[in-house]
């Protein structure tokens, strides 16, 4: 069977995403497309034999869609999966799943009243297979009980319109969920400090960022968000246990030796470090829908309280370094697990 | 466009790849099966919704078939490869592309009366990340030019069945395809060298032995095959050059560091070492006879290459270790390159 | 010219200084020692030829002694560092150089009296070859500014006299020595934080630590201290810059492969991890008082600077991770330099 | 005790190790030089106290010396290491022990009838840290036996009167003996084979080579020799066994990022590489005299061994690279051991 996918966005995110539907992933056909700019959706469309649709709704209730792939600007998000959810069609949500805490719980309650998991949201490092070696050194409890992690993230540059509060919403993100995962732990206070700032970045951004998280169980966690650090991508993960620790590793590449230096190529860029991770995220999804079991990756939960523990980071940033409690509700039974 | 593949042998390689044609490359699908075993036939072949045909002939006439995977025992490649380019159809053909150098050669005259490349040979190492990063190095001339390869193919261990002639007919041709592509070079000679045998092997087999290659331009290659080496599947390559080298990452995996040890896994098995190699080996196959360019993996010529330059080490090490001269025809010009 | 030293203190660590100046460094022999235990004194002193004599004092005179070696317990350190100054003898003192700031600033306002430097303080990592190497390459400006420092200082396992405050005093206090000279810069606020304890430690003590620490050019830094953590006696220190990082090695050991683990061994010990830093340090420091300049390593102010830092640490360990400020006398000129 | 060494041959070998015996190595002192240049012995000397002598044999014999250091040119090495003996003083003498296999003979002979070991070579690698622990973990038997050595030796240059027989002679010599040691094992045949000269090497000289060598055992060595591979100065060696590989580390360094490389310093020059190995060398030398107990590092065996097989790799390289069996007499039981 194949899965019939409505891509609601076809910006670049969402343009990727639909070569790796119809060129990476099986199983999968793309065969509607929805943009604010039509003249997008249509092109993108043509290139894949989809239809063009005008809104999301018309593609969310489109007879020819079995899912739907939400890759439009974030402030849309939350229509687009509510609107799905209604539908009861399954809806892979980039992240973040919506711009507001109250907008993701509006999501989970309408999946929770649906009765059974319909979203998943876009965070793709738990598809890495680094993450997952990690997750189960850790998870075989021969390092015993996890007590601390290190991270650092870091990128080469961003854009101007890169603000810093970004760094915790679109940069830290991606550890605070896979963290989560990791530990199998929830996050429960959110610090942000700011070193001296990097002199070669813009001068409304605070950069580097160091953020400090707490857990439930006592874990703490150190995490460098430094996104003009010039040198390269760079994702570092360190979980020390009480008996060991466990290492991401860097990316294999070649190593060459020449004039007096020993060295390895460094990443410039998050697609090739997780390009991998992308497309497991998409084949299981896919897998999933097929087989009917529903989605097994990050759920309308996670991306809740993504939001909200990057929502603690922020007010931290903006209250000069306060240690914030995550202000989060109850998680509700049928999201299983801890975190 | 989808390329409609009919597979003559389904054994294990036969399945492992309709696996991947049906299930991780898009653009493909698997529309015949045939089998020495019908019964085995015609149980993969409902599995993917395909035909189970008697005979490889059968198949390569269907015109259900657009391209062909010869996967069944070796002594039957030549037969299937050469009824497909009679048929005028692209052909995949595992390792090796026949049994003997004359009936390789006979493929390579079938093809260059046909006109045009139909024929790639399953060497899946040209697709590994890793020899491609160091193709590009050294094709950069950033290292000078290659002076010495040395090479390690290990395996943890081999059945019974394994003969030490297989040592340098099943395994060491792995090194002997890539590194002909490495260097865009030619293998002249082959040296076959027994060290002392490991106690833990068959008594008949000797293992590890010792290659020695020689290039038309004079690089010299030592190549360690030892495949009951107990610890694992270990792919180790260098090319020292005249300004640097450039080795072969080891894969990516999480460091862990308990009980006074800082470890990593070592791989077991091929498949691990390779699957993503596979993956695009198929991906590109696939791609390249949709797009009509023609296969441009490892062709013909490379399976004529590997088996005379297989028959000279097997030569050697039944002749007490003397260095063989390959006897190699001239290439012809329609298969460009040097090696 | 042979350095005639007198020791102060026959203990575990005195013996092991006694064995490094008479069998390790040339150009020193041990002329004199004393001990709170009358017939260790002799014992050691009889192994090297040395005369044991009553007191400190008595020993600090002794017109057979060029340089005096404090290894006796530290409550004792400040007084025999002060008759030293009067004696206008050079003095190297194991750390802590005095157990409050103020005996501490009591020998720096002696040194500063007496017009030139005589006190060295033991931090040995200023001599790692390691540390030394990260120096040169943040002082090149390859990296631009430096803004974090991440570090860890982690021991197997520790007696059960070992308490909280120790983790600073007694192990941090060589992170906080070696930064302070690495970046060439102060440290003027401590934060300590308390995970979830491991369950392999004494009852009575907090293990690990994170430890925060902010420098005067704002530069961040992150110390895990973990006591028990098992595995081995690892010390991790990454400098992170405007334009790059460097990171210290893991001492070289041979990798093993086998039963499937690439593995290398990790140290148990502290003087396995520095015994060559030891060595070196005690041969620049009889090279300074044999070459009449003077020694060069830690000064009485950065003995100084270490205590008070060490105590900020451990006010804020006893109240619950606050900040503290570190309040430190402005430095005196005669010692140069930042930090 | 102080040990009272002369020195025969105040050239640059020469001062290095008469630094490190009053410099680095305690219980020693340097109290006579000779040298074919007298102005320089007097030079040499009287920087550190010791008497310059008119000859060789007047050093030997002198009663202010205890033990002879040969540092002089080759040729004469055999002269003075025969008077030492006659004197029966211990002698440690630079490699070569001689420059022909019938003068190092001529020394086993002498030492042999003196009746007990004297003679010490200067092979410094058995003293280094990453060789012992290799030695450690084959001796463990934890590998099973040993089968092959995969070893390079890369210089990054070297100066116009390097001749390609000395490949084997000045560089290749340092392996044969370490590996002799390291297996316990004697090398029977040697071989030595030209791939492509690099282009980056005086005309005359045949630069890389590869060695192959043979032990009793059956082990099976190769060894790459490159003089000019111009990165750096690189010792590799892996000793495959039955279970499993043990590998030499590359030294410490610091690892930097920056401008899209992780790399680390790659050595120049040996002295950086084996520093610690030499000061070992000489502390364990004058211990050993001191103490008593006589030499327990290379023998006169040891010598005379690495020059035999030293002619077998010069006569292999001179004949086109046949394999020539190593003529080595029976080892005298008074050498104990295998190698």
């Amino acid at each position: 069977m194949t899965v019939r996918v409505g891509v609601i966005g076809a910006g670049m995110i969402g343009q990727d995403h639909i070569r790796r539907l119809t060129e990476v992933v099986t199983g999968a056909a793309v065969t509607a497309v929805t943009d604010i700019d039509a003249a997008r959706a249509a092109e993108v469309a043509a290139r894949v034999g989809a239809t063009a649709l005008p809104t999301g709704a018309d593609l969310i209730n489109s007879p020819d869609v079995d899912a739907v792939l939400v890759t439009s600007w974030g402030p849309t998000h939350a229509e687009h999966v509510l609107n799905a959810v209604a539908a009861g069609k399954p809806v892979f949500c980039e992240k973040p799943l919506a711009t507001t805490a109250e907008d993701c719980l509006r999501i989970v309650e309408a999946e929770r009243a649906h009765g059974r998991r319909l979203v998943q949201v876009g965070f793709m490092r738990r598809f890495d297979a680094g993450y997952r070696q990690m997750k189960e050194v850790i998870a075989s409890g021969s390092l015993g009980a996890p007590l601390i992690v290190h991270c650092a993230h870091r990128n080469p540059t961003v854009p101007d319109g890169y603000t810093s509060a970004m760094a915790a919403q679109d940069t830290a993100v991606h550890e605070i969920d896979v963290l989560r995962w990791l530990l199998d732990d929830e996050i429960v206070t959110a610090q942000v400090i700011t070193p001296c700032a990097t002199s070669k970045r813009f001068e409304h951004l605070k950069d580097p960022q160091i953020m400090y998280f707490e857990t439930a169980n006592g874990v703490r966690i150190d995490l460098e968000v430094f996104v003009n650090c010039q040198y390269g991508y760079d994702i570092q993960c360190e979980t020390v246990g009480e008996e060991g620790l466990v290492r991401l590793p860097d990316p294999a590449a070649v190593g060459v030796r020449t004039a007096g230096r020993h060295g390895t190529a460094v990443l410039q860029d998050w697609k090739g470090r997780f390009v991998d991770a992308f497309d497991t995220e998409f084949r299981e999804w896919i897998n999933a829908i097929a087989s009917g079991t529903g989605p097994t990756g990050p759920s309308a939960w996670d991306g809740y309280a993504a939001t909200v523990i990057t929502d603690a980071a922020v007010r931290s940033l903006e209250s000069d370094g306060t240690v914030v409690t995550v202000d989060m509700k109850p998680r509700p039974a049928c999201y299983g697990g801890t975190a």
